[in-house]
């Protein structure tokens, strides 16, 4: 087939994710994210539509810039509560045999010893369909629950963060050997001490003096996502990621940014051409453009443009509260000194936005593109968009859980197979296999993890 | 009906558990501990076996004192590899819908903030069925897993214990209030945020700056199980624990423990009837004595002496690859001036033990009584120990995953439930309301976790 077109769920277990306001829609279902029943049917409608993986988004605080408090978070639901993303997963896996897992864990308040554990506990239970998105944290919020004043400084946490892989590279890959593990009944002996070794490490931030606590994992080291857009986290995510996650309004953002991974990427030494790269977008197919037209103007209908921008103020650290919705928003961004509101803008650069606009354009699926029309049409939209960006996929956020996502699974992904573009059938293997990935289930020579192998 | 006998089923995430050596019979399956199927097979036994629970132990470290290393304990597979208890449980909860789950979670290691977001998701997941079984840790090498040179000296963690419960009641019962979640879809409102407090808390060892991530779950606060048997143990339990599992091979001793833990739980001001107390024990039952006893004998072939004198190394400190196996087990504590095999030799005080006796002894469920025989053999037996010590029921190890509990399931539970000792149904609610505690499902009001209610 033309080259392959990949799919991933963007979701949180959290109310509304990207697309604030629109859990009070009734056919939205995310008001039921702490029901188990909420993801086990979604990971059986994204298994039907054969998308590659469930993208588990989190945060660890609260949205609390926008009016300097988290009331209008509370009130509208905007990322919190939210739940574990971890625990559902067992319970998806027992659904599901191919779907991988993509699940955020902060490094920065996961110690790595009980980390890597609960990593390769997964790896096992879903037979080698885990991945694991690292970031550092970027709310102040999420660490005043773990009793400091606020987060690291970003590029410190990079440095951290590099130092955290290198121990669960240790652990995951230099613990145990191939054949350590020889399950022997006859003999009575399960392993093989001495095929089995002591990571021990003394760096700035850890220190570990023991085994890794699990036998070796259909993958070891999960699939690694990454989502980091400054300069620091586009070169922690070269080196380290398998998977990234791009979103940005126009194709010729996006276009940019994927030519920079994949040259850090070539840079570090690694097969530019063999990091998977996911740009945020939210489909909304109907049988006609019109009916597509008329169910986004639905959706439109339930934005909360006070969500929105509760969302905007915590990704950018601009208190959006401060200024009137019909106030340009080059206003805003001369008066906060940042750039940071230059995502939304772009979508259309002639225009002069409005807060209240951006608030109204970003309600639905985040600073991606929201695409409404028939299957046809959207083929067409993704596959000028690959074209144009260099991407592989898309990182789909959601509408209405599980509405959106029923839709692609059931309209858009037979038109993507009719044009050979999509996945007859999964490949069987680990979720990295599955990826275009080694036969192996293991990271590839390139790779940073492959080091600590012995 | 008589006061009734309860039940819980004992595991761990790893293989033979209590029963060293015993993976390699052929109807064990302990070693595909990392299979999801597994796992919802097990909640679907005890699910038909209507237990009160599955209880699920952990340790975070190696047994490495005999010998002075692990090497032993990785041959045999003594509780190495052990994979993280948490993660197969929403599969568990997926297949069942009464059976609860009490697990092992090591609070020295899992930083309050998280934890309590974790736990909060299990419980919306499971619809209220989730316990935790507070422990501080008692192994040297899980310190060293985490960059330490040991543990935390015994009676300190207790005190850190006591500050970490205050952390986790204030996020759990005091962040949110009962009627702060409205879900009102008509007025766009999901949360009042002036029913949900920041929890502001600075100790010697925590501090938190936040609100607690999760909305009210059924249970807010787990059903809590402590095992801590020293005198700092049993008042952190008398304290805390809604549940408390002891173990030892007699009916005097166990006696005197559950008096003590009544007794200290009275003096904290809690009903001290409304603990409920289990002891270990592993039962074996067949349609005949003969046949039981044949089916007892057949597993005990199966035992590895060296497994079970690793794990009585690590819980006893002794490393008892120093002696031979005929030497007896009052020299072993007198050279090593210890008195913790005590629980071995009470099962028969007039013997001299040798140590390879303990082995034997000591290779199938631990240091709980063993007791073979038909299910009415085995009720009677049961009765007259609930009599003695005035336990609420068992913590059942198994010899063979699945096949002990299985026969317990099938066998012993209808000649309970005939004798008018066992449920007929499962009691509507949450597991601790299952457990007899209030309807509401939040800790009665003589538990410390209800001060921290608003």
């Amino acid at each position: 087939m033309s080259r392959e077109i990949r799919l991933n769920a963007f979701e949180m277990n959290c109310i509304g994710h990207q697309s604030p306001g629109l859990w009070r829609h009734p056919d939205d279902r995310s008001a039921d994210y702490h029901t188990l029943e909420y993801w086990t049917d979604l990971a059986t409608i994204l298994e039907r539509g054969r998308f590659d993986g469930l993208f588990l988004a989190d945060v660890l605080g609260t949205y609390d810039v926008y009016g300097g408090n988290a009331d209008a978070a509370l009130r509208n639901a905007i990322q919190v509560p939210v739940n574990d993303p971890l625990m559902p997963i067992s319970a998806m896996a027992a659904v599901t045999r191919h779907l991988g897992f993509g699940v955020t864990a902060t490094l920065s308040y996961e110690p790595p010893f009980t980390f890597a554990r609960r990593m390769s506990t997964l790896d096992h239970l879903t037979r080698g369909r885990i991945g694991w998105n690292i970031v550092t944290g970027y709310l102040d919020s999420a660490a005043r629950g773990q009793g400091r004043e606020r987060q690291t400084a970003h590029d410190d946490r990079y440095d951290l963060a590099e130092e955290y892989m290198e121990v669960v590279y240790r652990l995951w890959e230099g613990s145990w050997e191939d054949d350590a593990v020889l399950r022997d009944k006859e003999r009575g002996i399960f392993a093989d001490p001495a095929k089995i070794h002591k990571v021990s490490f003394e760096g700035r931030h850890y220190r570990v003096d023991a085994i890794h606590l699990c036998e070796p994992s259909p993958q070891r080291t999960p699939v690694l996502y990454q989502a980091g857009s400054s300069t620091k986290g586009r070169a922690f995510a070269a080196r380290h990621a398998e998977c990234v996650f791009v979103s940005g309004p126009s194709a010729g953002v996006i276009a940019k940014r994927v030519a920079s991974i994949r040259a850090l990427a070539a840079e570090a030494g690694r097969d530019p051409a063999a990091i998977r790269i996911f740009s945020l977008a939210t489909l909304i197919p109907g049988e006609t453009d019109a009916e597509a037209s008329a169910k986004l103007a639905d959706y439109r209908r339930f934005v909360s443009e006070e969500g929105a921008l509760v969302l905007f103020s915590g990704w950018t650290g601009i208190d959006l509260a401060r200024f009137r919705p019909d106030e340009v928003v080059e206003h805003v961004r001369t008066e906060a000194g940042h750039a940071a509101l230059e995502n939304i803008t772009v979508a259309d650069p002639a225009k002069r936005w409005t807060v209240g606009e951006v608030a109204a354009w970003g309600g639905i699926g985040g600073i991606g593109p929201v695409i409404a029309g028939t299957p046809a049409r959207i083929a067409d939209w993704m596959e000028e968009w690959i074209e144009a960006t260099g991407v592989d996929g898309f990182n789909l956020a959601y509408a209405l859980a599980h509405r959106t996502f029923s839709d692609v699974a059931d309209l858009v992904v037979p038109e993507l197979t009719r044009r050979g573009r999509y996945k007859q059938e999964y490949r069987a293997g680990t979720l990295r296999t599955k990826l275009g990935g080694p036969d192996s289930g293991r990271p590839g020579e390139g790779h940073p993890a492959a080091a600590f192998r012995r």
